[in-house]
């Protein structure tokens, strides 16, 4: 592959032409940066008026796990580049498109490897050779076999399904009376049949964080990795609730460790290494959201980085970058950079290359406390009135309880105060639908550091 | 009028909606601000994907000179908010919906007001107290009135049509051999009639700025007014070339000049002053451009500051702020804030409110050198491969030659390198279309600091 060269005009024969098989809030963003490079955007969503069709040049409204709809609109449109935002696409026809020669982001294969928890398990571990929490799988109705992988892992462990979305079927599980309700529970939450969970130890972490890795053509059209400065970030039920960058201030204590720079100096070689290695693994080009766990052990002066999953694609948590990143180069700027064969820039740090933000900051999550149509928020202007703050609201037309329909976003002089401002405005937004007509704040607190019950 | 306390849902009945009149590059960049917070978007422009459109809900074309036309999708669509981003539109229409109850931006009188170079003039002059270079009027078929006002104002001076766009019709006089052929140019590509000109004294400037000035309301439901940091810029031919923010260098040398420190800030005092009186003149809400003449006097410590023009909207030169300014707060950004009652938070500094940028940048335009359609352009990875650079490529669906189809921006240590990155990128790139397949750059190198002919 080699770097693009030109790009034509949206809309004409010369068009540079991309299509998003998703259209939420992050395919909003990924549409938004391509026409600013005045790229065609094609939208693909499975329900009228998500979030990127409001913004691209052309939408489509089909079931993207029914193989023949898909074809029918990749035929018509021949996109320059083939994007999924979301894992429920079908992914014998992405493969079959990637054949006949499409550009599938990152490829066809990382997206196959991605979606299942044992699949990308395995890259990490053995392909890429990153240290994970110890783990098993089993079938949902054999427990002899559940219960001698959870003896392998130990307590306390999780239990999540093999395929499932945003914390669906999760479960923590600290004694033996919980194993069966966290089975039931994946069965009943799972993607798919629901067959089979996987077991993993729990990793008591110090933090959790995404680091946004970013696989794009170099001046020599090899392909190079940049990476962003780490993304903390907290989930409330397996949700990201808020995330912020960089990842820690110097000189925060956590769990009772004081944080120094040289811990995170090292630190970040460690999760540069590790994100590096499980890229690498799944290849292609594009923005990809590493989860690692991060424990400082600051009696030795050292840091463990353990793998746990990857998107092949931005992540919820890198809506920070909303604001924390130069105008153009958010995490959906990145990917279109990427994708589309356009350089990433990069400072190097210790031989690696980094996007340094433009500020510290945070994001926070507006989720909706009701469910309904015409979804209206309250209190905005309140919200906004503090300096460094933004809010996106993602235009979906309909909510259900705590779908995520916003984002609050703030800089600050440290992470911490960033983090409180993005938690204060977005609780200080109400929402309410044309079915439930009651203003109500969003009512989950757990983890919060000004905003409480 | 009150700040915005909720806002609606795209698409559905509640929606808050702003309707573009225009949908240049500008037109687009607030749009997508718009689309941002969950706005709903109506642009309309004269010709078919005008780069607005394609970011926007909904989509007309219209000649907006017909009163019949503007009417009948106002009724259709009932707006929030009217936004007109160029001046050529009907203004009788305009100011009927002011009276109807709709929200014109800033307001109709200031839309009317500074469409003429003599209606501004005498508001800047007479209404806002603000000094402007001498002036005078004339009847483009008296030739004495003209020679007398010419000889009231004094060589050089400009003579410029009451009407015109981006610089057209201007020119500049040295003498009186002059005379006719500025006359006859200003007939020639005058707005309108072309029966009138303004003849202004050249003001020997050191530097031209735009004092990008926004008007909204603050929490107690009065005006506030806040200032961005200036913002410097040359024109070519009477048009915005290269601009740049904040608008000078601590220590740069202008014309013989050092500029220090104290002078700066006395500078950033008066301009301030001088826009606030400008567009407290004007009235209204949203972002306005002030076009403002400063000579440094070294040898007193003084500073002197001009009016010379004002936009009622976001300016040409003030797509700097897609690079300078935090994510969100653009010239378009805050345009948006201003016009839909949303707060604008700033620091204080001196008694003003200000918009501080994240970083030191610059813009130059991307003109095309040819015309045509299904236009392509060359270099561009090339041109991104710099650090903190960008570009944008409107969209437009047809070139002609000098048309502005793009914008370099660029930031850096200084203003000074951040203008030499932007100009380059701005000259990397080549361009052709189908009518004219042979790759050009852009060709026009006077003022410029690096690429020469």
């Amino acid at each position: 592959m080699i770097m693009r060269n030109s790009i034509g005009t949206p809309l004409s024969s010369n068009a540079l032409k991309i299509m998003l098989l998703g259209c939420g809030e992050i395919g909003k963003e990924i549409i938004i940066e391509a026409q600013k490079f005045g790229i065609q955007t094609i939208g693909v969503d499975r329900y009228a008026n998500a979030p990127g069709h409001q913004v691209a040049h052309k939408s489509y409204v089909i079931d993207m796990k029914d193989a023949d709809a898909l074809r029918s609109i990749v035929n018509k449109e021949k996109p320059d580049v083939i994007i999924p935002e979301i894992e429920a696409i079908n992914l014998d026809v992405l493969e079959e498109f990637e054949k006949e020669g499409f550009l599938v982001i990152p490829n066809a294969k990382a997206t196959w490897t991605a979606m299942e928890r044992e699949r990308i398990r395995e890259l990490i571990s053995n392909e890429a050779g990153v240290e994970t929490s110890k783990y098993a799988y089993a079938d949902t109705n054999n427990m002899d076999e559940i219960l001698s992988g959870v003896q392998k892992v130990g307590y306390p462990c999780w239990i999540k399904a093999i395929m499932s979305s945003s914390g669906q079927g999760s479960s923590f599980v600290k004694n033996p009376d919980d194993v069966k309700i966290a089975i039931d529970d994946a069965k009943k939450n799972a993607r798919g049949s629901g067959e089979k969970v996987i077991i993993e130890e729990h990793v008591p972490f110090d933090i959790e964080i995404t680091q946004l890795t970013v696989r794009h053509l170099s001046q020599d059209d090899n392909i190079a990795t940049t990476f962003c400065r780490p993304v903390g970030h907290y989930q409330i039920d397996g949700d990201y609730h808020s995330s912020w960058q960089p990842w820690i201030d110097e000189g925060a204590i956590v769990n009772g460790k004081k944080i120094t720079k040289e811990l995170i100096e090292l630190g970040e070689k460690k999760i540069y290494e590790a994100a590096g290695k499980i890229t690498d693994a799944l290849g292609g080009l594009g923005l990809f959201g590493c989860e690692l766990f991060v424990v400082f052990d600051t009696q030795n002066n050292d840091v463990k980085v353990y793998g746990n999953e990857c998107s092949p694609r931005p992540h919820d948590t890198g809506m920070v970058t909303f604001i924390t990143h130069l105008n153009g180069l958010s995490e959906g700027g990145l990917h279109v950079r990427a994708t589309c064969g356009l350089p990433v820039p990069a400072k190097e740090w210790n031989g690696y290359r980094i996007i340094e933000p433009i500020a510290k900051g945070a994001s926070h999550v507006i989720l909706a406390p009701m469910a309904g149509q015409n979804i209206e928020f309250k209190n905005v202007s309140e919200a906004l009135q503090t300096f460094g703050t933004s809010v996106r609201f993602f235009g979906k037309p309909e909510a259900h309880i705590n779908r995520r329909m916003g984002v609050a976003l703030a800089i600050g002089e440290t992470v911490e105060e960033a983090k409180k401002k993005a938690e204060k405005l977005a609780h200080t937004i109400q929402m309410r639908t044309l079915e439930n007509p009651k203003w109500k704040k969003q009512d989950i607190f757990e983890k919060h550091l000004v905003c409480k019950d």
